[in-house]
């Protein structure tokens, strides 16, 4: 059993959360200590940090972790789209050509969460702990039923119905977090781009066509969202939050469902008054 | 049965097509006349043609096949994402506000081809006969093996079959004529937004993560294209032409496998040329 006053490592990549799980952590009496991970933890994050690491040093993350005395650890934030900094990270870490080829090429071979999962492993092998922030954090999770005031039209429950099949359908092939579904027509598959950068195509989509008529006539559907089967949800929690909303509303579309209990709600007070003051639905399903 | 002197109308969207078809037609002793569909075709079909019509005016089109004497019809070339001129004709098509709603909406509801779908049916009611480009020249058709000098690799040859296998599983959401795969990764799945926007997303994809590696390791991967099923080829056949092997090239793909006798290759010669100077395979499957 681990000493009650042993502090839990947050590993640390870009957005809110890590400061969100750390207050979470904190109210429920148990001490946290932020480790950010280099060029993709926000400036806030890191100024509450006890040191950062390289994505590709896990060895040195090992050494931060025992001056902690953290035996246990999550992964909190994006690693998703490195920034210039990051890349420019891999580079340092590198000594030599040859040697970041052999670590691009596992990352760009088995996608964005390959690099960390293989991190994970090696912690594990090490005597360390990973937990998930679903088990530590729930109540950062999507409950069942809606958040908000909105509720979906009828149309909607079916566009919603069909989102669940079809993400249900490609989690064979490892894709598909989101989709956005418009009167049973699927408008937009999320690939390895994210979430953001689908809203973004759907709403090009509706300005392509009838830009004029936009303001008049909103153009409706619904973006889906949930874990792909049997992702390890500890690497990789799907998550929306207030630019999520931002970017629904610019796409249209009359809400957001997800899966509840598997998706996050990052700050949810802003992501629930967003929505509200959009006029969409936000929907555990 | 036909007079062999009746001309064939060829109903002109954008591109080569028309062109294309009508010199082939015109090869096989056929005489065709070129009816273009406003706010689509070309200028060089412009040119070639008898008259225009209004997409939502089968009427006019109705008009127009009558004084050519054509009995017969094909449509050919693009109608999606409709051109600024092409919504100014909607405009001016309707007399007023509601009547254009009532135009938009089933067109927004039914997809790219549902108004075109709606024209055919009408058509036919009125005793005209719609024709395929598959029946009229399926030379312009991709053959079964390769065109052009590139061969697939084994791990290419694994993508066409994890690409295969999804459009097909996507078939039945109505979505998925095309998709991008890379080392069994799907690096993107079409949606409305078309062929080209997608590889454009799958360069963007590329450029973003690793870009100034990008000349020294070329990415890999492969565009597979194939219709939906139950699809109606005679309103909507998937293309390729020069452009496609351009925009595949940029996304750093190794080469493109198209549903052979389903899919049109377009300007067939500089398509060919272009993936050999490109060392893009070129594969009916």
């Amino acid at each position: 059993m681990r000493n009650a006053a042993e502090p839990i490592a947050i590993v640390a990549g870009g957005g809110t959360l890590p400061l969100e799980l750390r207050d979470s952590l904190a109210a429920m009496g148990r001490p946290a200590v932020i480790i950010t991970i280099r060029g993709f933890a926000d400036r806030a994050t890191r100024a509450c940090g006890i040191g950062s690491v390289d994505i590709v040093d896990p060895k040195g993350l090992l050494r931060l972790l025992e001056r902690a005395s953290a035996r246990e650890l999550v992964l909190a934030g994006t690693v998703r789209r490195p920034s210039g900094a990051a890349v420019l990270g891999l580079f340092s870490a590198a000594r030599n050509r040859a040697e970041l080829k052999s670590i691009i090429d596992p990352l760009l071979a088995s996608g964005d969460d390959g690099l960390l999962r293989g991190v994970v492993a090696f912690l594990e092998g090490k005597g360390h702990v990973v937990r998930g922030v679903t088990e530590l954090a729930p109540h950062l999770l999507a409950p069942l039923g809606p958040m908000g005031i909105g509720r979906p039209a009828a149309g909607a429950e079916a566009a919603i119905a069909t989102g669940r099949a079809l993400l249900d359908t490609l989690s064979t092939f490892d894709i598909g977090q989101a989709a956005v579904v418009r009167a049973g027509r699927v408008l937009g598959i999320e690939g390895p781009e994210g979430t953001d950068r689908m809203l973004m195509r759907v709403a090009a989509l509706n300005r392509s066509r009838f830009g004029f008529l936009k303001a008049e006539r909103p153009a409706g559907g619904v973006l889906i969202k949930r874990p792909k089967t049997g992702q390890d949800l500890r690497v990789d929690l799907p998550a929306i939050g207030p630019r999520t909303v931002e970017r629904a509303k610019a796409a249209g579309l009359e809400g957001i469902a997800v899966a509840a209990g598997l998706t996050l709600v990052l700050e949810r007070q802003r992501t629930i008054d967003a929505a509200n003051a959009a006029g969409l639905f936000l929907l555990g399903v």
